[in-house]
């Protein structure tokens, strides 16, 4: 049997269905299963899909049945509307649409009224006693197909269009007359010729010809390349072309054309949600000339229309089980459906229609979270800037924190704090944040810096505390001492009001309205049912109280990261911290953190406690100690400054022997240098003291009736004997605190795996751990060999630009390098170790497609920031789903 | 049958052999082995090393049957000397030593005269006829096991000797007189009782058992666990313990005590070479208290027994087929041997006795490569620091470039240059070197820096130019301003002399006698050899002709890794570059480029064809742009200091903005920055115009006449996409540049495999690219998490003391985890392009260990220095016979 090449449908009847999209792109397969379900659709025909991939791989040329197949059905088609193609007393036009299976933009859209030419349009003439409207019709087929099929620009045909209208002073296309309308189709048929060299082609079966070349032509046009290429769609996949019988909106006041929702796309509310425009065409509603009517005056206007539109509604919605998005054209008081498809809808309409669906019982629970896009959350969970608005931002940098704030610019940290205490909203703008800032960055509503990138200081604060942030932002030039910013030419002083967004990484300048939170109960509702559903364990990255209560409230079932260096920036214990690193001998050093001891221990009891009957994985100190010390380029100046001056010499002495000793600490490459589990080994005392707060914290709390899971991360190791090394400090201070207590308390010791080599190892390392996170932010750095402060700020933005990557490594898990690791690394550990518990404690944490990756390469948990709790809830619910794991059972 | 744990050795027969090692110790064996050789031995017998095992196991309890066994062998070695442990008329006396596997320090090592009490003492006067030798003996014997065994210190033995002497009025030990030897027998015993409450053991057996028991003891002493752990030895191989009966060199003028070798042990020449002292114990020649007197004495003295000794070093060296290391005790006109083993050598004799055997048919080719370590070449090739000298060095830093030099100090490259010029030989001291510093190089003798690991600038310009340097001092405080070096109290001004020995990290004050460097003919010799049999292929890391020319003395095959990057540093062409990073428009930067092309045209063209016949593997440009730039901190000091003292404000600006540049350029982590191949990829001009350069050299040279066989090597890339996008523009280049001459050329496109993401997708990048070559310094440093010079300042010594790390993973490749890696590499790689060519580049090409590992991975050739090159060959050859290779040839 010879393959079948095009899909007829109409009069009730049609050869495909909706399941046939691979075949017959979205349009067609809609436009055959409504025609199917007994709903008013103009009858047509599909060219299918696989058409389109014959034509290339075929080196553009056509099967040869498919000039017999078109025929056959342009016959049907003119028989089912009684009309002739190319006749000139009764003619069949027709419209010609491209269709993917998926919408993609960037193709050849749409021509209207094909099928006419000088004969044929006497024809409409006579059919709808109307010379004006055929002329219209007729002059907008030839600029259609000029432009689409063509080739000439879109405002040649304008300029003539114009033109004709100054000349007969008119101001609106509508008030342009038959005559007129007869003189612009003759002039721009002297366009084309000019432009083209050839005549507009008379023939209507010529037109079809051209129009599905032109179709199938631009699959392959750039602007469908690039986005192919950025949605990762297959050039094999190709697209259908639709030849539906024209049906026209625009044959007076009993005539209109419409779009419409079956349900509220902005708020998921089950009402209905359209416009029309009465005696127009559909492209006219989309263009905006006119002011298109809310659906409710259709229901006065023309109410059985109105009754069998929303009938149609009624059906399509339970039908496909989703809220659609219609096209519908009246023509002379007869309602036409010309296209039906899934609506998009905003984060928090996608929640409520699927909760909706559920309790209409039209779709499960399991549905209900495949419905919802995980990541769109993210805009229920913080204050955001309207996508669509119309202001342009002035600068851009790095989305480093999400979320949106308005506020006055202040560039120091003292400055935030005083107003406001005044009662202001402020942004804090630096080159980059320090720890020296925290008490201006609890101040301000959010930040911007030009330096850093998403694990700058800035960026890492900024998330914890929930606020937005956009770092990196190279353009702008942050002169602190004047303070002002400058950027190209735009100057931004103290005081000046400036919006940040920090989910998409842009300043705006003044104030742009912010949409408020939205976490209401139908969200709460499906966060319920994606509980039930998912194995995969969430926690969330969290280092003070407050954190901890955030990531409560939004779900998270334990900490899976908590930073106790956070904890020695305070403006109290800072002092003791650098006195603590500059020590000399062991002794000064022990004297120093012993007055550390009292501090850490009531920061991890605060968050013990809040935590309290869940597991808190607590990292010992991991950055590089030069990190708490001050700027070495900023004592340099000082110096300088001094020495030029000329000052006191045993001040400028200190402040040298100073500059000597940070100079001596600082690194070339801190990222890879002298940290994590490296500290506390080469200086175990630090351990031992930070051991020795979070069991007393633990023992402490456990006496007063609290449930204290504590759980001890060596970070940064990458050999099995650094585990035992760091393990013979921690398992002697854990000894030694519990049985002075006298208590019973379950913990853990483990590390973080976030080092190739620790992946490598792993089977070694799981012997002498209790549970593995996988520190994907650094593991991606070292793996792929990225700075990420470095790369971010210069060629990564080039990289997935130019697709060299497809994905930001940082945001999204590198399944095929960084996920071959963690997959090595899962199985090394369960081989060496059966109970090991695993997670991942990386921002990817939160990211869907790395949450689902987490799923199914078997971890326990994921960690991530509070605010995307619930994001990674969803997510490991739709992997369930998606790829049920057997054996294992969620970690609460 | 039970287990046998005593071997008995004496009147012509034994029950071990040479072979037993394992069983009997190093020195058993060889007394088994010598014995049934017919070699003089005294009888005795040695108790296994199964037994310590056995010990250790069992808690410190002996197997039963043991106390049996040692009596029997007792009673055997009675009849065989005719004498009776514990016997009042004809005593037995014999000595007890520890005897591991291999030589072991820091274990109980020897208790001689073991069986005299104040009654057998008299036994001794009586056979001996000379009651000071019997009384000196047995208050040696007091004094040994009352150390030894008993654990009272020495020193508190030898002020009791010496009170006797003062008392006495004597000065030499041999002075002092039977009574006075009475005296100091009753005063030993006195203190012993004090030191430990128990009476000094009389009986012989309870003498032996507890001499025993201290043998295996101190198997598990501190001492001997550390030496075990750093040697990767194990426990379970036990110590044995040698009894054997006594003989006296110190029984008057016809007995004596020598120590001598078979072949002189530091030029191998065939000549023997020891020495004695005449009426002395063994223990007396290695003390050094007397002087004693070269072999050549002996045989004017006791011509009759020089013969037979000297017989006996025939029969030794050719047994064993090895230079023998022999103790020989001459009692009465009667010779013993009491020791043979393989005697410690100098390179240059390892390498000639090696080649000397195998012309006197003694060992095959394949055994003389094994004989020689091939580590200890690298001292062949330098001038050294003698390794026993005296003189403590001032300070120690990182051995960055072997070798040694002596020069007078100076502290700016113009200096160096300047002095050079006068005749000088000059040291450069700086705080580290920059490409500002390359003439000053060019001039010195060596380098010392305060900062910086083996990657810095410094260590990379100093192996390229063999010289040696000294890198991260930190202990130097170096001032440049006011010409001096502070080392703790130590001021080393300009022009004084100071001697750095860059093999070994250390600085001299003054002048040290350096050894010259020895590649006589033997080397060249035992080389050929090495290459007859090895299997991998050996090319040289070279960046100038100079570099190449040392490399093919050497026996390279080939450069696996010419720089680029150095060749941008030259006076003529910085300029150039700098203009072209700060250049703001494509256009700048290519002007900037087209004139460096001829620079590096010509460079190229010098390289290769000094090469000519062997492939060259050039690597497009790696370090971060900024790297080239004047030092931010420099400007920022200039800056602050123009600022404070005021200046033109149109100067000011204009050094502003160039630190802006800067500061936009520079990284937090420049190593995992904006570098390699993301280079090539932001700015494709640089990789055409280093193709360029490449190709139009190799073009023009193979016009000449020359076989050129250049290779482009990719730098630092992690995913298949960007091998893509370089290779798009670099296939465009080459195509062009061979099309337009009109040549045949034969050559490669190919990347270093340094990051994990390319080992991970080595499968994916295989199949781009036509060699890999395994960068296993980034490597190391991106599997580690290690940046190199930051680790090996600060917490990397700290490892390697610990044993957290056995070897440093930057000088041996760590096999657990980057060694993993590679073979995941080779092993994708080549299932992907069985053509594929691979190679390493990594500093681990010329690293005995590496090498071998290389070897067995299956790569086709390793790379290193030029001056380590003969390692290489030579660690090729061993690994070859070691593990022969099937199915692979060497690569040519």
């Amino acid at each position: 049997m010879t393959k079948k090449y095009v899909y007829f449908f109409g009069a009730g009847k049609a050869e495909g269905n909706k399941d046939m999209k691979n075949l017959l792109g979205g349009k067609g397969a809609n436009l055959a299963e409504m025609t199917n379900i007994g709903i008013p659709v103009p009858p047509g025909f599909t060219i299918t899909t696989e058409v389109c991939d014959v034509y290339y791989k075929g080196n553009r040329n056509y099967p040869p049945e498919l000039d017999v197949e078109i025929d056959e059905n342009l016959k049907k088609l003119e028989k089912a509307m009684n009309l002739k193609f190319g006749d000139p007393e009764k003619p069949l036009l027709v419209s010609v649409r491209s269709g993917a299976r998926v919408s993609m933009p960037g193709m050849m859209d749409t021509v209207l009224n094909l099928g006419l030419n000088d004969k044929t349009v006497q024809g409409l003439v006579k059919m709808t006693g109307n010379e004006r409207f055929a002329y219209d019709a007729y002059r907008r087929f030839i600029q259609m197909f000029g432009d689409v099929v063509l080739g000439v620009p879109h405002n040649e045909f304008e300029s003539i269009l114009e033109a004709k209208k100054k000349e007969l002073g008119v101001t609106l296309d509508t008030h342009l007359e038959a005559d007129a309308l007869k003189d612009l189709v003759r002039e721009y048929k002297v366009l084309i010729k000019q432009r083209t060299g050839q005549e507009f082609p008379d023939d209507p079966r010529q037109q079809l010809d051209m129009s599905r070349d032109a179709v199938f032509g631009s699959w392959m046009n750039p602007r469908a390349i690039t986005y192919r290429n950025l949605h990762n769609i297959p050039a094999e996949w190709g697209t259908a072309v639709n030849v539906q019988a024209m049906v026209y909106g625009n044959m007076g006041e009993d005539s209109n054309s419409g779009v419409a929702f079956t349900r509220d796309p902005s708020t998921g509310q089950k009402k209905y949600y359209g416009e029309y425009l009465p005696n127009a065409q559909g492209e006219d509603v989309v263009a905006g000339i006119r002011t298109p009517l809310p659906l409710d005056n259709l229901k006065e206007e023309m109410p059985e229309i109105y009754k069998e539109l929303t009938d149609i509604f009624e059906t399509l919605d339970s039908h496909y089980r989703d809220m659609q998005d219609v096209e519908f054209t009246v023509q002379r008081n007869k309602l036409y459906m010309l296209q039906t498809r899934s609506g998009k809808r905003t984060a928090a309409a996608a929640v409520k229609i699927a909760v909706d669906m559920v309790n209409e019982g039209l779709i499960s629970k399991d549905e209900a979270i495949l419905r919802v896009d995980a990541e769109l959350l993210d805009t229920l969970l913080h204050k955001t800037v309207d996508p669509g608005i119309k202001e342009e931002s002035v600068v851009k940098g790095v989305a480093a924190s999400p979320g949106a704030a308005v506020g006055k610019v202040v560039f120091t940290a003292d400055h935030a704090v005083e107003m406001a205490q005044a009662g202001e909203d402020v942004i804090l703008v630096r080159k980059e944040t320090s720890p020296d800032d925290i008490h201006g960055m609890a101040a301000a509503r959010g930040f911007l810096t030009s330096r850093g990138g998403k694990t700058s200081h800035a960026a890492v604060v900024a998330r914890g505390m929930g606020k937005p942030a956009v770092t990196g932002c190279e353009a702008a030039i942050v002169d602190e001492d004047r303070e002002e910013v400058r950027i190209g030419e735009v100057l931004i002083r103290k005081g000046d009001i400036i919006t940040v967004d920090g989910s998409h990484g842009k300043v705006f300048l003044g104030e742009i309205e912010l949409q408020e939170p939205s976490i209401g109960g139908d969200f709460a509702t499906l966060m319920g049912w994606a509980d039930e559903i998912r194995t995969l364990g969430v926690r969330a990255n969290a280092d003070t109280p407050q954190d901890a209560r955030t990531a409560l409230e939004f779900g998270a079932e334990g900490i899976g990261l908590c930073r106790t260096e956070h904890m020695f920036f305070g403006e109290d214990r800072i002092r003791a911290v650098q006195d603590m690193i500059l020590a000399e001998t062991t002794e000064a050093r022990r004297t120093a953190l012993d007055r550390l001891l009292p501090f850490q221990k009531n920061d991890f009891k605060d968050i013990l406690k809040e935590m309290q009957g869940y597991p808190v994985v607590i990292r010992l100190l991991d950055p590089p100690l030069h990190e708490f010390l001050p700027s070495y380029e900023e004592l340099l100046v000082e110096i300088t400054t001094m020495k030029a001056k000329g000052c006191e010499p045993e001040k400028l002495e200190e402040k040298e022997k100073l500059l000597t000793r940070i100079d001596r600490l600082r690194e070339l490459n801190p990222m890879l240098g002298h940290r994590g589990c490296r500290i506390g080994i080469t200086y175990p005392e630090i351990t031992e003291m930070q051991v020795r707060a979070i069991f007393e914290a633990a023992c402490e709390l456990t006496k007063e009736g609290y449930k204290i899971i504590p759980e001890v991360m060596i970070p940064l190791a990458g050999h099995v004997n650094e585990i035992e090394v760091a393990r013979e400090t921690i398992d002697k201070v854990i000894k030694d605190v519990i049985g002075s207590h006298g208590v019973e308390l379950t913990y853990m010791v483990g590390t973080m795996i976030e080092l190739p080599r620790a992946v490598l190892t792993a089977d070694e390392i799981g012997k002498r751990t209790d549970f593995f996170s996988f520190g994907t932010n650094d593991l991606t750095q070292t793996t792929f060999g990225f700075s990420r402060d470095d790369a971010e700020g210069k060629f990564l933005p080039y990289y997935l630009d130019k697709k060299i990557l497809s994905d930001n490594p940082f945001e999204t898990i590198d399944t095929g390098g960084v996920g071959e690791l963690i997959r090595i690394g899962v199985e090394k550990g369960r081989s060496a170790n059966s109970a090991l518990e695993i997670g991942i404690c990386g921002e990817h944490g939160g990211d869907p497609r790395s949450v689902e990756f987490c799923h199914n390469v078997g971890m326990d948990y994921v960690s991530c920031s509070p605010f995307r709790v619930p994001i990674a809830r969803l997510s490991a619910a739709r992997a369930e789903l998606i790829n049920p794991r057997k054996g294992r059972t969620k970690t609460k």
